[in-house]
């Protein structure tokens, strides 16, 4: 199969990285009144997340994306190409990991800091290592 | 739900990092003796991609964890343990885009480099700039 | 001049990444009694970096790798062996950030989260632009 | 020390990360006939490196850095600006790198693919590694 035939691929697939233009739908923290906080640790209550529909919208993508890689791989579509979309879609997983990231300071190490002592250390080294992990990914 | 309850999540799921273990199923490029280039530019032959089955199981898992990850948002896990993952997926992903990239260089660079001239050079530029988005996704 | 020559360059130039020797020159934040924060912002005080002389001695080799690059680029060194060092110098700048870092979590930001209020979601708002800087830089 | 005091800093501290303006200065490769190749594996020969000034140039101006930022953390700067300035500065390091990896795919990498055989092989694992380096430093 030539490289310019028209074949459909899933949703996921698209020829450029024009993740950029939706990043929005996951807007990076601020103050969210209606949250809830009812566990005894702050962090598994419900809630923590501050809009957990785009972030299920996201992940689609990436799981649509993941499965068009396999069709391009299936066609011997060209390397370059393949190449194009695993970096788009890196970077949507990567825009995806930092808004968590800000959720989860604005929520669970905030309350932890608030209230102090070696809970909120705790959660400030496990922040860190998180942190740690996603740079050098 | 509570962090510790036992629901299973679907195959792309897992609680550590453990995919360098297998990342050996894309080995870096060796001579393959096997392989044929009969298209006109050598990049649209069937046959570039050194192991197409080993690509598409590594695929084939970063969609399950894609799909994992959506349970995980459901189900409120816990934020740092959504954000391991994340950063498991994403070195799963490079991965695979340095094997293509191998590959694409030991084919497509490779055979236009033979030729000379301008493909030649169309090819190591578009290589260049390939490489370029990945050091920067 | 060849390769091989025992030219010696600068401090900063050494042939393997072996700078994950010494990253523990930097530990990650434990507690810190005696640090002292009088400022009105809590930021801008002395000794909000935990180990100041470990952060410069790691600076003062990076400084020192990057004149030693350019004696390997006027000395036109084998360009894999120049990718190499960069490789890390970039691994060295990373670790200097990612304990900055940890620092301003435990300090800046731990200090505004006790106090609350708009202070607080600034300094989370700001952190997690840094650490969004940091991921795709 | 105040944020807002007016101390000079060394020529590589700047408040931002304005470096993308210069970034003109290493072009990618485009053909350059002046170029000579003698030596016997044509990668230790003078002249692999497209425009050694422009690199050097670079290569100062992160050494600049380096030394910047060792006046900022002894002068106990806000880290949020010390974090900025790591940025710019591993974004600089990166694009040197892009542009030498640039060059040597079309020099070294270009002529052993030519040459054919074992040294072709060999010269493109060892392009690959050092892609590999690149993208997970």
């Amino acid at each position: 199969m030539g490289v310019l035939s028209p074949k459909l691929y899933p949703e996921g697939v698209q020829w450029d990285t024009g993740f950029a233009s939706d990043a929005e739908d996951i807007v990076m923290h601020e103050s969210d009144p209606a949250e809830t906080h009812d566990g005894p640790h702050g962090y598994i209550s419900n809630g923590y997340i501050s809009n957990k529909d785009a972030y299920l919208k996201r992940l689609r993508r990436i799981e649509g994306q993941a499965r068009g890689l396999q069709g391009m791989v299936t066609d011997d579509k060209y390397c370059i190409d393949i190449l194009t979309q695993i970096s788009a879609m890196t970077s949507a997983l990567e825009s995806v990991a930092l808004g968590l990231l800000d959720d989860h300071l604005n929520h669970c190490v905030l309350h932890a800091a608030m209230a102090g002592g070696a809970e909120a250390e705790a959660k400030l080294q496990e922040a860190s290592a998180a942190i740690a992990r996603l740079v050098r990914s």
